[in-house]
């Protein structure tokens, strides 16, 4: 990847110069089952883009409760695009209720109410352990969104992980919904960006966007190259992130203070719970820090375990051990 | 009231120079235990204001699932603010947890969060059927924004009724609380208009922000002298207001197919439901409008009435008993 | 004025029941040759109103160098409508250049550049002294604005100053624009309160902002019955404060010190110049409050002067002894 | 360069452990004489996280009436950071006048105006033909915000030619501004990225501002890696740019039909003008592009060209003869 990134053919972006990075959106659109594509710098700035795109400041945008775009992307949807965010609420896979959407969306008519410009769904669920949404999932929210004239955006920054779990093509996933982006970091381990893809008009609509965030980059063919190869390469190997992830999940669950069922976990993230007699999650995460285990991201009594790339099934059970550790350390002192 | 509002001595209130929207302020100010106020043009006004003034663009704001804010603004905190809203749940009587609130307070020093810049309390609550907060209440959620070092706004727009309900000095109510807004339309009967009190410093900074709304009002101190006769006569009376509502609810207990729990209601909103076999909310509405009956918001098996100054003991009867007529239709016509 | 309004009938006009708003909307329409119109609370807020209606966040707005919407609005555009305001140059008068206009709406199909959403003008021009535009100024901005298809906003505040001094029917100064306000309190000497008119659709799209801005008031009726008083018996009368302010800009281009030209003066606002031997204008409204005499509005060497209903020839002539006495005093101290 | 991306040291910057990344933004600072750098994705988004991160919704920034930040950034400061822009002249060389600027600077106690919140400047002047402000320039500019309590932000996106072309050092061009950005993109060749430097409390600041935009980029080392190259090997190569660009000049001016002074290209940035009577701007670059050469960027009668590291002497002695045979076409025509 990084010998295609230093070979990588570049011109100006910001006038459509790039054959490099024409090739990257051309390809994922057509991966996706869209007319266009769209290099951005983030997820975040593809997220935020999407709303930008649909929507006019004072609408109101549906989400579920667990959104990453809800709770880590700094508010930009309300701060940046002034749109309301309406969460329904997700169950522990990630997916949200068509019936609950439909109640959402604001009847239209009365002064008091924004309009419903955008549904959200996410695919797969960060914060829903990875949970996946099946091509069904999607069409029942989509058929209510559509039936009422919205359009749905889909965070599918995973979206190849939900792909492999499920064995379908990712243009399946993306069926039903009317734009989405995925990540060239996170699973396909490219160092930098995320593609958007839509229809062309859309597209067209994002640009603008795109360029007043600043998002507008002269040359990055350098990461189109990466993000190339990632297509090729990255994908069909998710799979092994994914049996790691389950056999993660299956030695944690082994371990006495914290709970899991590995039956529930899908792709590549492991949400586990500690047991409060154990301490709270921050201090299990300090104690696995000590031990040489890097986590991130903890609710009170929850945190979360990635696999990606790097991590082999030595490292699981290095893992493991280590985390054994850290649990008797806890136990220990109390 | 109206002659009040015929011989009332004003001036440029943008200059500070209407000296009946001057004692209308400081009046305000006292009852409320508050430093100073602000005459805007309504009480989405004066919440907006709240928000722009404790706010800037990417914070995000606490309120419960139910408040007007939320529901019935426009959106105007996300598009005009640019402020993300979090809901925590509200309970029947419009409540909100405290403990749901402190986990909701984002904490700081994350940069994919933003930042927590208000708590919004409702009292009365008008989703939550006129449901009261008693000082306690207000305390309890104050004390864990304060600790945190979050203002706490309240959207008193009835504020008089839960005074007059629980037989408390409304400054009680808003001893909590950083700034409240109170209605001078709803319950005081006045023609238009929302006073929001607070430090003088807020609202130095609440000035700023009604300017560029152009809520500033050039002379109306005619609307400022409806206020002072609503202050000295509109309050009490407002016990009346709620027996009608008990009454009311009573009565609507006993018919058969609509529910509702007399003893629920506090003030002199009456929310009530419409048994499914009877048809839909909308429904119930169409029938009572051919019935001389009007009421408005319905959710979909939910009708609100509300009982004011102009609503006799009489009237009460009459609309029980229209009311029963509208159902027959209904049942008559399934 | 006072008995209509302690005599009105009024509704809730965020339902459209108010009689007095609604005939007060309608003529006022019809008074300007547009389909519909809008009670609001301010001129700021009209103005305010429009760029929102008009413009989605990210859009440009071209104005004169010395609009009101530019100087004296709080930004409200920018931070409320998320609009750029481009300027270009005003001439003495406050007529803009149609030439300056075509040049500054921008190309379409650029990345780098926002839409132009919105062309204002103003008439009479404050900042202008009270300038007036005819028909033919505001055709020649209107047929500009609109081969490009970007609509036309008149900041209207006192346009029946302009109807009166160029004894033209206020509806032919607002055909060439697509919507305008005028204002109630000002010229027309209501307590409160703008008027918007334009379009169906564009009042229909309007309601959904003031009530966003807070401004839907309740019972305004009160406020609006004021306003027919004026549409019936204000508006003829202007022509007495032109003649004074005409009176008042004569007698002060003879006070040594003082530079105006008094065949520039076509309404009721008088701008003069302070000649830096005297001191800045700041010294001289100092002076001026000294001798009962008060003002507002200084640039560093100018000062505004208006004249209205409650101004009578003596008081002109009293002002003129008493600025002849606040500059003698200048004089005497420098 | 590109095989410093290849090999370049990389970690998750979004929580600051990407060692090429901290480098980058360490050696910039220093040799811009701040505390703290941030990398972010384009001129455009340090821009405009500068004016989120002085600003609040509501405020007025000032700058030149040439201002890249007004012209060319989709009206970004505007729509996602809700403040207006006050323009003050730009001379020829793309100076501000200190006196227009205090001017400028909005009085407070005023609840009609806007806050001033910032104050830019832009070393090289882009649409001034790269004119260059020396120290003194920055520092009247500065003395005069500094003593109102404003900030000065500096869009230094081609700073470093300012630098060579003054012979002074970087650090002494920041001296008297709060903050800059600068591009490794455009003079400094590489293919991605834009550097924002001040205080470590702005720096702080600025980062939560990037991640709301989607500027945070995760293994972006690779993008640094180059940076760290370009500070090493191309900044005193631009004194060969400014050559050619003077050399450029002097041709253009001997060509009939074109204007431009040699004498005032201070940097790689050549401004020229086109005769009328061979017809518009737009006419020539049609021409230009017939004759394999590609310009952009025209105003009706002006026309950009600017040199950079891929041009070498011959190819301008080539660029030259190419538009003096598009210039005869032209004319042959006409």
């Amino acid at each position: 990847m990084r010998s295609a990134m230093a070979t990588a053919e570049v011109g100006d972006d910001v006038f459509g110069e790039d054959p490099s990075i024409n090739e990257l959106q051309e390809r994922s659109a057509a991966l996706l089952g869209k007319e266009a594509g769209l290099l951005t710098s983030s997820g975040t700035m593809s997220n935020l883009i999407a709303t930008l795109a649909w929507s006019n400041h004072g609408d109101e945008i549906i989400m579920g409760t667990e959104a990453h775009m809800f709770w880590n992307e700094s508010a930009g949807q309300a701060a940046l695009g002034g749109v309301q965010t309406r969460l329904v609420p997700n169950d522990s896979q990630g997916r949200i209720n068509p019936d609950d959407v439909a109640a959402a969306i604001r009847p239209s008519g009365n002064l008091h109410f924004p309009r419903t410009s955008m549904i959200c769904l996410e695919n797969t669920h960060n914060r829903c352990s990875g949970g996946v949404l099946t091509p069904e999932d999607t069409k029942s929210v989509g058929d209510v969104a559509h039936a009422a004239g919205v359009p749905v955006h889909l965070d599918g920054a995973r979206i190849f992980n939900a792909s492999v779990a499920l064995e379908v093509p990712p243009a399946e996933l993306a069926r039903d919904v009317d734009d989405l982006s995925f990540c060239l970091s996170k699973s396909l381990s490219c160092p930098v960006g995320s593609v958007l893809v839509g229809s062309q008009d859309f597209i067209d609509n994002a640009k603008r966007w795109r360029k007043m965030l600043g998002g507008g980059m002269r040359q990055a063919g350098v990461l189109a190259a990466a993000g190339l190869v990632a297509l090729d390469t990255m994908i069909d190997r998710l799979a092994e992130d994914h049996q790691h992830a389950k056999r993660l999940a299956a030695g944690l669950a082994n371990i006495d203070g914290l709970t899991v069922d590995p039956e529930s976990i899908q792709t590549n993230i492991v949400f586990f719970e500690v047991d409060e007699d154990l301490g709270t999650a921050a201090d299990l995460i300090a104690a696995l820090n000590r031990n040489g285990v890097l986590v991130s991201y903890p609710g009170k009594q929850s945190i979360r375990m990635v696999t990606h790339r790097h991590i082999s099934p030595e490292d699981i059970e290095e893992a493991l051990s280590r985390t054994s550790a850290a649990v008797r350390e806890l136990r220990s002192a109390a």
